[in-house]
């Protein structure tokens, strides 16, 4: 079996996958990780298992799922040794890990030169991958990154004009995130299209908590919206997207305010809540604005146009899209969004099946009718799905299996 | 006749026009104001005069510019009483001016409280008014912005997704420039397709030594690439255009830098300068990029990139697009440059006729083939004629003239 670990700042998630990675076998996430209220959701078949675990830091969490799989009466596996490879997600990989990658020491040496870059979440990767290791010293992990899907952009799309050596001597570039998702759903958008992914240029909408717009031409990220931080791109919940930096040089000097403070501000108060003053949640903005709040309506006008603007920009790059494709949470899930933000773009060939669009739910769709020239789509993501792959294929030999047999089995699972 | 004046920070331009606003029948230049070696360079005719204006500031520079326009020998006026009205440049309009007007006492108040939003320009065009209604009382001013025009724009375009008290109390808005330039442009390429402006869908590439890239719909500005102060959008010689504006907490925090150096930085070492290492000036980093030096090439493919970036993403703005229209010295000057920029954007319908267009040299035309579903031009910009034709419009009445008359006039004797 193939165990996938996403460790966050206050969190742990996990997916025990069966050896042809067509299902999942235990899944669950520990919460409130260094806080108190720390506890485990553990689900197996069809049983959901709570346990608090007070005290518990990202090791005595990872104990705890080696517990819970083994359990005699909720666990998955009889013996440890049933867990064959280990796949971890890490937020940060800079420009050093242009794909995903067996764990070695000096992987974990490169990571951690990576850290300024992520100050919040590659520490606790780490922390993960250690104890993973120490736990399960004899089976391959690979870290498979965020960044590393669009580490192969060309330089325009992502050199920033500033002084060339802030490029060249501190890595101040454009990363991009979200990586994970974009890939499994620009694969999985051209195997519904039946078309080679060789062949296709996609626009990929990951519209969730966080938001991505990418470029993806031949099954390569060649643009991506969020560039070096995590609130750039498209407004978000709480975070603001992109501005006119010079606005941070005018909130300094004319209003007072600390780096500190307005920093705080692009995270936390902006986006979504901020222009609302209502929800950073897409669901309560749309309620509020179908009941006459002109700001929660203004918060979507804004939404929907930042993202029909990268739609757009990234036809420019490409010289027009095969497929437009919505994923994550508000993507999966509001046939709303995606119908603002697709009527209008008929210049592209953007055509929605407005019935189609109103049925889909959380299910893979194509939600444009034959004739139009570009598909517009519902792929929902699956980033620890894409794990548990890439896991496979760069452990696949040690383990003993051909990934390319255990792809075609998963492929047939869907 | 119609004076326009353009006060800049070091200079004062100025263009004097035959009533019917035909001809310039005198114009100039004075440099270096409140620096050693002052000087005003006025032409006449065929004529070019220059003397040295030891110690003038804006008020005496003025004068010097009426005293020449009287010289018996190279002026063009024979009493001061022939200037029937005067036309002013103001760089910042904020959100009070939403078209030129007549200059009162509290159009002047109203203009001083838009200095914090330009502090470097507005006073100094503020000096300019003072000193010309001083000189000339009774004939009407009249001040057109840079701003005005995107002053339209719909709040989906121009609010920023930051806490929403930041917008309504802090007027901290998407503003936009080049607005003077944009609209001659778009109403210039309107007459030259020969079709109304009211059924365009036009982007305006205003291409110079800064660069606004402006969606135009019906004649109004919709969007427009430059935000709050002057060094977002597009990269221009020495300004970055938009970065994720994360990085300036990260050069704070972790570059040791002051926000007053990166401010510089944004504005003064950066964009064409900074990228490649080599020039501000287009023209130079094309000679070096075809000599070889890759990072000329990379500064010029990363303008050109996000050029094409804009142009698609006001593409999506107005669901495609009719008209794709170069203006200032690059735009108006550079084949190299317009091609760059079309080429690949077959998607929008647009194509280049690559003789007309290596053909064009700073003469308005179509460089598309007649059968391209959005035209491709070439529109020298003209802000002063912009400028003159406003204050006859705004003064026509107080002056005893019809403007529609003298817009047919000057339309034909383009």
């Amino acid at each position: 079996m193939i165990l996938t670990i996403n460790c966050g700042s206050s969190s742990l998630k996990y997916q025990l996958y069966t050896p042809d990675l067509g299902e999942v076998a235990a899944k669950g996430i520990i919460s409130r990780i260094g806080e108190a209220g720390t506890s485990i959701d553990h689900r197996v078949g069809g049983r959901k298992i709570r346990q608090d675990l007070p005290g518990a830091d990202h090791a005595g969490a990872l104990e705890a799922v080696i517990a819970n799989l083994l359990h005699p009466e909720w666990g998955a596996i009889g013996d440890i040794a049933e867990i064959e490879a280990i796949g971890h997600r890490a937020v940060h990989g800079g420009d050093t890990f242009v794909e995903s990658v067996l764990v070695t020491d000096e992987v974990i040496a490169q990571l951690e030169e990576c850290t300024p870059l992520a100050p919040l979440h590659n520490p606790v990767n780490l922390v993960g991958i250690r104890e993973a290791r120490r736990l399960l010293p004899d089976v391959p992990h690979v870290v498979v990154f965020d960044t590393s899907f669009h580490q192969g952009m060309p330089p325009h799309a992502h050199v920033f004009a500033l002084p060339y050596h802030y490029y060249a001597e501190h890595k101040i570039r454009r990363y991009g995130f979200h990586g994970t998702s974009c890939r499994y759903v620009s694969a999985r958008a051209a195997e519904i299209l039946g078309r080679p992914i060789e062949d296709l240029r996609m626009v990929i909408c990951h519209l969730g908590n966080g938001v991505t717009i990418d470029a993806v031409s031949g099954g390569r990220s060649v643009d991506t919206s969020i560039g070096f931080g995590t609130f750039s791109g498209v407004m978000m919940g709480t975070r603001s997207g992109d501005f006119d930096p010079g606005l941070i040089f005018y909130m300094h000097k004319k209003l007072n305010m600390s780096l500190s403070d307005i920093e705080a501000i692009c995270y936390k108060e902006s986006g979504l809540l901020g222009v609302s003053g209502v929800s950073n949640d897409m669901r309560e903005v749309v309620e509020q604005a179908v009941a006459g709040n002109a700001r929660c309506a203004l918060a979507i006008d804004m939404f929907v146009y930042m993202v029909r603007k990268f739609v757009g920009s990234y036809a420019a790059a490409m010289d027009g899209i095969d497929a437009l494709v919505f994923t994550a949470g508000i993507g999966e899930n509001s046939a709303y969004i995606r119908s603002r933000i697709s009527h209008g773009l008929e210049f592209l060939g953007v055509e929605l099946d407005d019935v189609a669009n109103d049925q889909v739910n959380g299910a893979a769709a194509i939600i444009s009718p034959a004739h139009a020239r570009a598909a517009t789509m519902v792929v929902p993501t699956d980033e620890e799905k894409m794990i548990a792959l890439d896991t496979l294929r760069l452990s696949g030999g040690l383990i003993g299996r051909d990934p390319a047999e255990v792809y075609l089995a998963a492929a047939v699972a869907e």
